[in-house]
């Protein structure tokens, strides 16, 4: 039964805050009173009279802030009977809880992330000064889908000094990340007839998933020793590789296994995307080129700043071949006109004048000394697992031995110890029968907890 | 028929650029000479010795190099028979030229774009600093896909004292821009046994572009001078609304037709999303409150910094229903894992101090005189011409008179003068026998170039 507070305004405790003006607060407080309910559909609100007195404010505020109501919908008007609530102004459901708090574990080694301690937040604001005091107006503006001309530019010079990319900005598309940069190229490809995409046994779940989105199969690529093998290819239009340090194994691709899979694509008119994540980092030797660079008609080169610098940045890049630009670039616009701007303008920034390459430097070295030191930490302290994989990269595959405990025992181990750990068995798709281990994330902990990590690490295996 | 160029470097021309060290110089020469065709796929190279002596460098430089290349596959070894080009490397296929410079206009009243030569850098760059300095770790890592809780409590606060909405941190998610705030909620819908969407007619043709990418059938909803009618919703599960300030027309929704609305979205359970696009930008009254306000278990508020600061900066939030947010949360994972983070830790520090509030409130004065001054110039000087639509936003549509000319011969009088007009026709789905005219962004010149552009407007018309 609709209340009728028409003459009082007293029982609905109305307290505008009127802080932003009397009018504004009391419209604050009617619609609060309306949404949580005190006001229900059809009651008749107090007269502009009465309310006013009661508020100590002139009628002309409160007829003002019920003119208002009405125009947002809250309140109806029916001559002859006064204001009343709207029938259709309902309280609020009520939201769904945060996700609980998951307690942060106490030592991380989970993989795909930089040592965070580390990003260069003095260079990135001294690029940022520079940027917005030189930036012109269109700057601002909504621009080109591939991407910023200076960062595209810059990416060029540097792709093609640092990892052999036969790179032409005309032909970079810059995204929100690699999950967007893969995305994208799923997009395109199943618009274009391609059903199925060839991904590499074992891989990175969370790419299989972003491309199963797509509606495209996925054909697994085994990988051995020497890397993914070709044959599958023919069987799918496209394959995704990671060619300089295969994830999560740690293979680097053999150059016998390139040339058959560049001949593969050529032949069969296959896209092969080289998901170059963390080819800035090799420590035995000079890092192996990218493979765009022997087939660029055949191959998508990704790359990202999220291991060089961090995944919060979100700034990614495609050098494609060039009957790929217009539609990526098309797929771009319609998904979010173009990656945010003023960030690519810091990278291109941070690219020129070589504070990059001076922070790449600076973090081989001290992923380098790291990954030694898992190595020869857990060769001398749990001998019986293996460290699988080139000296490269931020991460490195321990594999447990058979008929020793199994990833699920070291799992729950790991658990009342705090070690976030990734079982490897979440990287195949059928994960049955294969090997076991971790893939140890050796960038994750800050600097002073990594030791500390790898001795939680020593324990549990 | 393969060259033999064992016995000599010379020949080959090679000019290795040593800057970034001798072998890294040889080893990028070659890729060129491969690249270029002037080593052919099958070519045998120098011997190490011969070009060792050619290029005063090393023989183990060069036997370095060699190596290199045949890892990355453009070089391979046939014992006895020296080193041979492979027959798989061969020269890049030469990229699309770039879209062809298109003269920028002189005088430039194309809708969708704030005075960006107001953008509040210096404010940007002290949040940018405060925020670099403050940030922990963990700021650069992945985190949640909707988003900065910092932002989201800072938009709660915001959009409720300045929007009328009622809003929850839990039920914001940040985006890369309204374009993909849109096409996460398309997706979503479509993914949920949507077929049709609701949108207004005239409305805008990218946003019809974003949402016809996921398939869903587009149902005009007439808008007259009371905003958009209801009708159609009954036959779409979903409307797009641009409920403060129509665009283009510039209605604002009477109060009947929002109640009209929510009650039939209510009765159907149909989602009403309400692109507020400019919703800060009223000059004749106090805003009208959002209408998510009046009904947030069926209406999504979709907001974006766009217009408030700038469109580079690719910034949005969605304000969703209950049953939305893990959906719509999942969508943004997978589309490009969370927004970059420094700029939501901006915006949150910039909503935080005030300096949005102080700058949207000088952008509102601002725009309030220009929007004055072409309403004036008009008047006086074409009077033959109508300006529809609230006294609100960033634009106007302007009415041609039947009878006289055109938007295609005002188009073309406007091309001579280096005019650039965005013509209402664009924005029908079938324009043929609608009435005709321009939608005029007086926010968009720079201020020195705001009267010239009218006068120019003037002109043509």
């Amino acid at each position: 039964m609709p209340k009728d507070w028409s003459g009082s305004g007293v029982d609905l405790h109305l307290d505008p805050d009127t802080a932003g003006g009397r009018r504004t607060g009391l419209e604050r407080a009617l619609r609060a009173a309306i949404r949580t309910g005190r006001l229900a559909p059809g009651d008749t609100v107090p007269s502009t009279r009465a309310l006013a007195a009661q508020l100590r404010l002139s009628r002309g505020t409160v007829t003002a802030a019920y003119d208002q109501l009405a125009a947002e919908g809250y309140l109806t008007t029916v001559p002859g009977s006064g204001t009343r609530v709207a029938e259709t102004a309902q309280p609020a459901p009520t939201g769904p809880p945060s996700p609980p708090g998951t307690g942060e574990p106490v030592h991380d080694l989970l993989p795909g992330r930089p040592d965070l301690s580390a990003f260069p937040a003095r260079a990135w604001l001294r690029s940022t000064r520079r940027v917005l005091a030189a930036a012109p107006p269109e700057a601002y503006a909504l621009g080109d889908p591939r991407g910023r001309p200076e960062l595209r530019a810059a990416l060029a010079g540097y792709l093609g000094r640092a990892r052999g990319v036969h790179a032409d900005p005309d032909r970079i598309v810059i995204t929100s990340g690699y999950a967007q940069s893969l995305g994208l190229l799923a997009e395109v490809l199943a618009g274009s007839g391609t059903t199925a995409i060839a991904m590499e046994e074992p891989g990175h779940p969370f790419h299989r998933e972003v491309v199963r989105r797509h509606c495209l199969k996925i054909v697994p690529l085994p990988v051995d020793d020497l890397g993914a093998r070709a044959g599958p290819l023919g069987r799918a239009g496209a394959a995704v590789l990671t060619p300089a340090h295969q994830y999560p194994t740690g293979a680097t691709l053999h150059p016998d296994r390139r040339r058959a899979l560049t001949a593969r694509a050529r032949a069969t008119g296959a896209t092969i995307i080289e998901d170059d994540y963390d080819g800035e980092f090799r420590y035995d030797r000079h890092p192996v080129g990218a493979l765009q660079g022997t087939a660029p008609g055949h191959v998508v080169y990704a790359g990202t700043a999220s291991k060089t610098l961090a995944p919060a940045l979100r700034l990614a890049w495609l050098v494609l071949p060039a009957h790929l630009v217009e539609p990526v670039a098309e797929a771009k616009r319609l998904a979010d006109a173009h990656t945010q701007s003023l960030g690519q303008l810091v990278l291109a920034d941070l690219i020129g004048t070589h504070a990059y390459d001076r922070h790449v430097r600076a973090s081989r070295l001290r992923y380098r000394r790291r990954r030694d030191l898992l190595a020869g930490t857990l060769r001398d302290r749990v001998p019986h697992v293996r460290v699988q994989g080139i000296a490269a990269g931020l991460h490195a595959l321990v594999l447990l031995p058979d008929g020793g405990p199994g990833e699920a025992a070291i799992l729950e181990r790991a658990a009342t110890r705090g070690l976030a750990l990734m079982p490897l068995r979440d990287h195949w798709q059928n994960p049955s029968g294969r090997p076991q281990g971790f893939v140890i994330g050796y960038s994750t902990p800050l600097a002073a907890a990594y030791r500390p990590a790898l001795d939680a690490l020593c324990s549990v295996l």
